[in-house]
């Protein structure tokens, strides 16, 4: 297996690099920098010393594109839609780690990501994907738009939900809150140490632009109305997010109801893991795992449920989901690479 | 001045002593634990080194009773409704940090804290300090139930907008973040190091003893009916609250009414700073202040409204706010002994 | 493959579980804990969910000891005293993670611990597992003491350039940051999150016991007369400890041959990485992993070598040369189990 | 009073502002920034909110000149060569927190900073301005050289001991531990949260510019031979410094002698606080505060005297000590605007 990383000097590309290390396939993987090109991995993150002396290529030689089982892109949005066309082009399978294939309707992604949307050939070839729900579909993908960070946690947990009727689409509310490594690996203000410890900060309000992208899951499955609200913050941590998820049951239904579609949904997947009602959840209990944990409280005062579900960004958020995908791509097992347990403490 | 402190070897009591030490009118503090008696204050804490070196009381004699001016009591919820009716009984007055009269209603306090309720008369004769909202009758009270952290960040951004009726009170969800401090200085697996940091945890839900407090403090002025709902979460910092308040505007009213709304209610105060709509907020700024900073922002695709407040929950939402109230009863500047600006980074 | 793991619902107690989960020879693993008998492990550990349901035991059975290949002991110091015995009597083959058979004499154990010195028997029997330096002895011992955190991260840096007489040992000054975790789960003051954030610390000022476990150390190959220095801080982190090494040069020796004696000694070895001269470490570029990370510096302006040596506590420094040992002792490959890359960030 | 901040969003500018606000002379601030000239103090600092709308001014006009009792500089290293000589020659008085007038020597100056050294005649002019041991100069100086934040820690504690010949000369090794806010505002892979969390890193190995800083105090007081070794690590806190620092007693003396010289130095100093031998420190006992607290432990065991000090590295070590130092040359109390007492938690 013949394996190319984009972006490799990102947190998600060298995550997944970590993960390729460790999958059963050995997989021969290639490692490409546009700005560190030349450069070993090594020199930028050390701890890799002795596991790989990989040095970074530019760009794919079309020696690369012929032979190159899947690429990875982990460029940044904008990037994805300029350099990943010719290599579509080309014939080659591409998991794209970034949002600029995820909306399939090119204004909408013009709105909210402010740059230049993608052919609209590959955005409409493109298979969006959330592993749990889209199996077929990315079972035979060339291109795979592989959801953002925010979107997988509030998905899964509102999914099954929707999909059954349980609560009312125009009252869902996601209040999120996300790690440091979520934000990437370049430097800002806001990711500066001493302005992110000890600080708890709301951002991008009514303007993440993985708003439209959790619009589009739920329309997916028929709940083409929903106008969801939806709240970032940035917590002290590196990795981990949770989503807290408000809503309004709908009539005559109950939180068995609310259980029973969760379990039903997520009984044979391996990733996603249901607790009982009013089971406490922490990000740190899905830490280093590809796991999304889901549970939920249904208050009889107010008549709202609020659904829970944690994920390690950098996993099940971005790189874990995205070798996932892999698997089922290449009619592997699912789990190949990433029977990863939490860390704790 | 007299001024004692119960349960002074608490995170509030300490801080609270901290604040004292450096009130202009220089009051002389007697330091009161139940648990710590005759131990020096800096043996807890080393950081009182060479500023006082006071030796710790278990209670207060008939002579204490006498001179005092005010007592400040910081212990637990349940230990206050056992501790404070003799010393209201022999005519002290007291600001108690603790929840035991925060609630009018004994069966609500019941319900709620699981404990049983102090005496209907003192009941009955507390007053709610939340300093903006009650002052005449703050300084006339003998008894100040001082607000929770929860409440004081909540309540103070959504008293504006529910009195001037420009959100639907039967839309209101909070969802708050706090600090470890919060939960106090006691030993808990939640609040060891390796559990808590990296780590953003859901707790409580739905049965936050805050709940009927907010409740209650919107039922004061005439919003009767609300039923909210409220999560909390831990996240690992020291310091600190976010709260994200989630409502729907009533019809026909706008973001310059909810700006305005806050903007008059607070014009003259100097604790409560509004920030324009859109204004990015993050618990450090208000960090080791007396301040609650609060900005919102209107979603015209959703048509709700997300109020965000912010405090130092050590200040603002317990010590910071006692002493502000103590201002209050002596007749003092209000910003005596308060004026701390954050300190950042 | 039969395993037991005594003490199982401590951090390294729970740590080696994860890494046996992983193990190729996927080993049955029974789990003992006086504290929590009949609870299941996932009850105290969530992230376990799904992955195992084992309830846990609370001592060994006689037919426990009869199939049991190998028992891990992660109960604290002066447990393993008492406990052990019987099971070694009994013919069992024992890898104890606490202190108790570290030191060989029973005089300095009773000195630095405190506590009854184990049946001179098996404080003789013991056999010290630093796994690089030790393998034949570990290979067919009984009772494996493994090492220290501490210990082994200052050992692997100073043992090398000891052996080639390239320091003198009079000159060693050892000054170790540690994360929280290596304190264990349970409950202290000092590990409240509120004492630990946002703090540097030092303890235990030149009373640790892990000094003599160093000093014996350089004892093994010859260097009898050492007396070191050595400094322990508490650093705000979960995992991970950095050993800071002062000492002089000796007369004609040069960083060259510090390289040449670290490379030499460790290049064969899979778990310890030698970085060129006046490499920046951090503790981070092991996390996670069973590395360990060393560097040194050397000042020609004042004759002195600082060495670096950094670890994941919970994993070199406890479970994982742990699991190195039972794999030497079980003739599997030395890697088995422990093909962790450091994750990162 | 005028005063002026040149350099005033840096850390130590803020800070210093923050501590102006409060002083009871209530001093007339004026803020200068070349990079954010125009800009307003709030939009870079909005804790600062309603408590100032102060814009920052490119540079000091011959008005300002005129009319400035003081000038603090917080401009980096380099560029206080350059701005202050000019203002230096009409007349002003400057304190210095940068690093280019603490050292007497160009040629040292330029071997450890490499840059340019600035102008002989200031740098002759400097006065050292480390609080305790310089008052006398400070008082009538025209240029203060604000210490840098390790030497504060490491000088406070170890001149007393050199002075009174207590400890060999030959022997010390000081080992610190600093908070990501010592390295300033400006942006940097090693300050980026995800990298500077969960990690502790050692850096610019035995070529840190205090190194010549803090020999040159030690010769200050006849110690002119001495050459130590001094490491530097990044842990991850924002605020706080500990220095652990490592020499041999001289013979005959003992650990009574080193308590009794640092008491006596230190008795009528509020800012230094000596604790007795063995006590546990921690940097949070000082944070927030302009106090260095110091303890110490003697080892019979190595005859190894260790120190330990610790410091707010922006309060004593930065912005808290330019206060100190301002007060002394204005002839005020030196406590005006200092009595921080330590916030805890």
């Amino acid at each position: 297996m013949e394996i190319g990383i984009i972006g490799a000097t990102g947190y998600s590309g060298v995550e997944l690099y970590r993960l390729l290390c460790g999958h059963p396939e050995k997989p021969a993987v290639t490692l490409f920098s546009s700005s560190k090109e030349g450069q070993y991995i090594t020199d930028e993150y050390p701890q890799l010393t002795e596991i790989t002396n990989k040095g970074m290529l530019h760009k794919l030689s079309a020696d690369h594109i012929k032979k190159m089982d899947i690429v990875f892109s982990c460029a940044p949005s904008g990037v994805s839609t300029e350099i990943l066309p010719p290599l579509l082009d080309a014939g080659i399978r591409v998991i794209d780690l970034a949002g600029d294939y995820r909306l399939k309707d090119s204004v909408l992604y013009e709105k909210w990501y402010k740059k230049p949307a993608p052919p609209e050939r590959w955005l409409h070839e493109a298979v969006y994907g959330l592993s749990e729900w889209n199996k077929e579909k990315i079972q035979s993908a060339q291109l795979i738009a592989n959801p953002g960070c925010y979107p997988t946690a509030v998905s899964l947990a509102l999914l099954p939900l929707l999909k059954h009727n349980l609560i009312d689409p125009l009252t869902i509310i996601a209040d999120a809150k996300s790690g440091l490594s979520g934000a990437g690996a370049s430097l800002a203000k806001s990711a500066h140490y001493a302005q992110a410890n000890e600080n708890t900060v709301i951002y991008k309000m009514n303007q993440h632009q993985h708003i439209p992208e959790m619009e589009k899951n739920f329309a997916s499955i028929g709940k083409t109305d929903v106008t969801m609200t939806f709240s970032t913050h940035l917590v002290p941590m590196t990795r981990g997010i949770m989503a807290t998820i408000y809503s309004e049951l709908e009539p005559g239904k109950s939180p068995q109801n609310v259980l029973r579609a969760l379990q039903e949904c997520y009984e044979k997947e391996h990733f996603v893991r249901v607790h009982p009602e009013n089971t406490m959840l922490g990000t740190k209990q899905v830490y280093g795992s590809n796991y999304c944990d889901i549970s939920f409280s249904f208050d009889e005062r107010t008549g709202r449920l609020t659904l829970y579900s944690v994920i390690d960004n950098l996993l099940k958020g971005a790189a874990g989901q995205a070798l996932h995908n892999m698997n089922i791509m290449m009619d592997l097992d699912e789990t190949a690479g990433l029977q990863l347990i939490p860390q704790f403490p």
